[in-house]
């Protein structure tokens, strides 16, 4: 048995095999093979989720038939329906997906051999946007949408939804970028969740429900939504400089820098922060950008922190007028192309992923009877 | 970073430390330091549930007050109800739990700080079997169940809810045996995936909705209702024989055998099987018992493989009457408790729980425009 100091939180340690992603190699993150850089600049989202999901970038048949399908996944089942009307308006967004994910399960079941996985896969790339939508609208202003659209891409959908008209080209560049960057990266904590989840050859909407319950937490998909929150706390660049400078004096935590796997830099963050500066010029927020630049500053400065790619994706989707609490089901939409390339390879060549245990506990004791006690 | 073959499923590998439960001292399987034979035997499933969330076995005071807290848990919000109703009938029943819990998650959150976490696994230990038995009510003749009850164990509360009449004492002790030894396993893998929810700092209902998921698998939890159907293919002893020679020539996979951690035999197997001998009895079954032996004599003369928990359980659930569909869901009404013992000991101590994977993809290729390729 390994020495545990070393394998707190399985930091190093290699739990298995996967063609999906590496880190560190060309700009530092490759899906498949393609440089992430190369992606977020010339691909749609929908390319990437299919290249993800089925090994290969699509010819222009495929994806204009894969965009068809996953127009098509857009629509809401009535019991669906019905369980979000259900469930309250003050819920936390993630626990709606979740528990959407989940209904999903039951209604249009995963076949026992797996058989219809690659429908499923596209089923929920495909209606995920429109759950969190049904539910907003649903218990904000008490109308259900309608999941027709003149938007043929999952960001361009997700924009109309929310804001009841057509976004404009730079928009749903942005998403098709930020869903980009967002849509794979080996084993993190919710991806290697929903592994596990396949490793038991449970079905696919487990993996994912069991992904997204994961994502929720603070240090992982939250962490777009903290940040936000701590942007929004400070009015100019030399109030956040002083407002981080005390944070981290009272020893808070920041979010949105570091990770774990990067050590000097995150590559997604360099991208992310040019589409972040892009947007605010372009709807003339002269706040926001600056602010976040002077964290990022004291940060690097004090800590020899980075920013991930959580730090400017939060102004990023501001910019578009997206509530915060949305960020982390976004970020949902996305790495579900990620998840799902991953319950698919487990499948391919399965070992139930079970690890053990030191024990630290007390030693052997007898039994002692309630009347005894 | 270590060899991925040795690591495949981190079989082996000691991803964290734990005081809750040890695998290999005493009979094989202790609880916070108790011997499992001395649980099964001497305690209540309420006790050791309240041993494995709290740490310690109760004094006869908190026992009542944590037994009365569980009976009060058993009640069913309406908005649970419209759920339960509007899940179909065809519904796979571990779905149905999962999606149940995360509908919970919505419906009474967990504050950020976790300090209501404590009420939160009380009342999901007291409202599984509701849940599972209104839904259950419900689409099979149409009635909506009262949760009162004159029982006062979850085992008692649960065989009353499905038969519509109080069990007897033997049935009530064979349940308590069988949820003490389904109660807690280290870091088997849907525990392991409860504390990767609770490394992210999400929240439990998060971690228990991806736990049930996990558990779902005919690789783990499953493998009791797997049991159930092989037993049920068989109408005696030697066909048995003959019929476990066959699906071994033919390589089929035979479920309720071996064990990850275990080389020689399942310590909870011997207590189980007595239990499965001791009902048969009651019920004058004189075909499913012998069945049974002789699926284990092959199993070992052919393959020394021995049974697990799960072989020997899915008779004795049997002889009570209860539905094999809800042999897995009876799991989680019982390893609940060990699961959020881990959330709860994770949080104690956390570190974001996050490996690495070996890449063994495609080398770095050029994107290719999309009208090129």
């Amino acid at each position: 048995m390994k020495d545990t100091k070393k394998t707190g939180g399985l930091a190093g340690i290699v739990a298995g095999r996967s063609a999906i992603c590496t880190v560190g190699t060309g700009h530092g993150l490759n899906y498949r093979g393609y440089d992430i850089y190369d992606l977020a600049q010339n691909a749609t989202f929908e390319e990437v989720a299919y290249l993800l999901t089925k090994g290969e970038l699509p010819k222009p048949k495929e994806l204009a038939q894969y965009k068809q399908e996953l127009i098509l996944a857009r629509s809401l089942p009535e019991a669906l329906k019905t369980v979000l009307k259900t469930l309250p308006k003050n819920s936390n967004p993630m626990d709606i997906m979740r528990t959407a994910c989940s209904t999903l399960g039951c209604l249009e079941q995963e076949t026992s051999d797996f058989s219809n996985q690659a429908e499923i896969i596209t089923r929920l790339l495909g209606i995920f946007p429109s759950i969190l939508l049904y539910w907003h609208h649903y218990h904000i202003n008490g109308k259900e949408i309608d999941t027709n659209s003149t938007q043929d891409s999952i960001g361009g959908y997700f924009l109309e939804k929310l804001h009841g008209k057509a976004p404009n080209e730079l928009w749903i560049k942005a998403m098709h970028v930020s869903l980009i960057l967002y849509a794979e990266h080996e084993f993190n904590a919710s991806t290697f969740a929903a592994r596990i989840a396949a490793s038991t050859l449970s079905d696919i909407y487990s993996a994912i429900t069991a992904a997204i319950g994961v994502l929720r937490g603070p240090l992982h998909g939250g962490a777009n939504e903290a940040a936000m929150e701590l942007i929004s706390e400070f009015s100019s660049p030399e109030n956040a400089t002083k407002g981080i400078f005390e944070k981290l004096e009272n020893k808070a935590k920041i979010m949105g820098f570091g990770h774990r796997v990067y050590v000097s830099n995150d590559p997604r963050n360099i991208v992310i922060k040019e589409w972040s500066r892009k947007l605010a010029d372009d709807c003339k927020n002269t706040t926001i950008f600056p602010i976040s630049e002077a964290i990022e500053k004291v940060m690097w400065d004090e800590k020899k922190l980075f920013p991930n790619l959580d730090f400017y994706s939060a102004s990023t989707y501001h910019f578009m007028g997206i509530p915060t609490a949305y960020f982390t089901p976004i970020f949902i939409m996305s790495r579900t192309a990620g998840w799902a390339a991953h319950v698919v390879e487990q499948r391919g060549d399965n070992k139930l992923i079970r690890p053990n245990s030191e024990y630290i506990g007390p030693d052997n004791r007898a039994y002692v009877a309630l009347n005894e006690r």
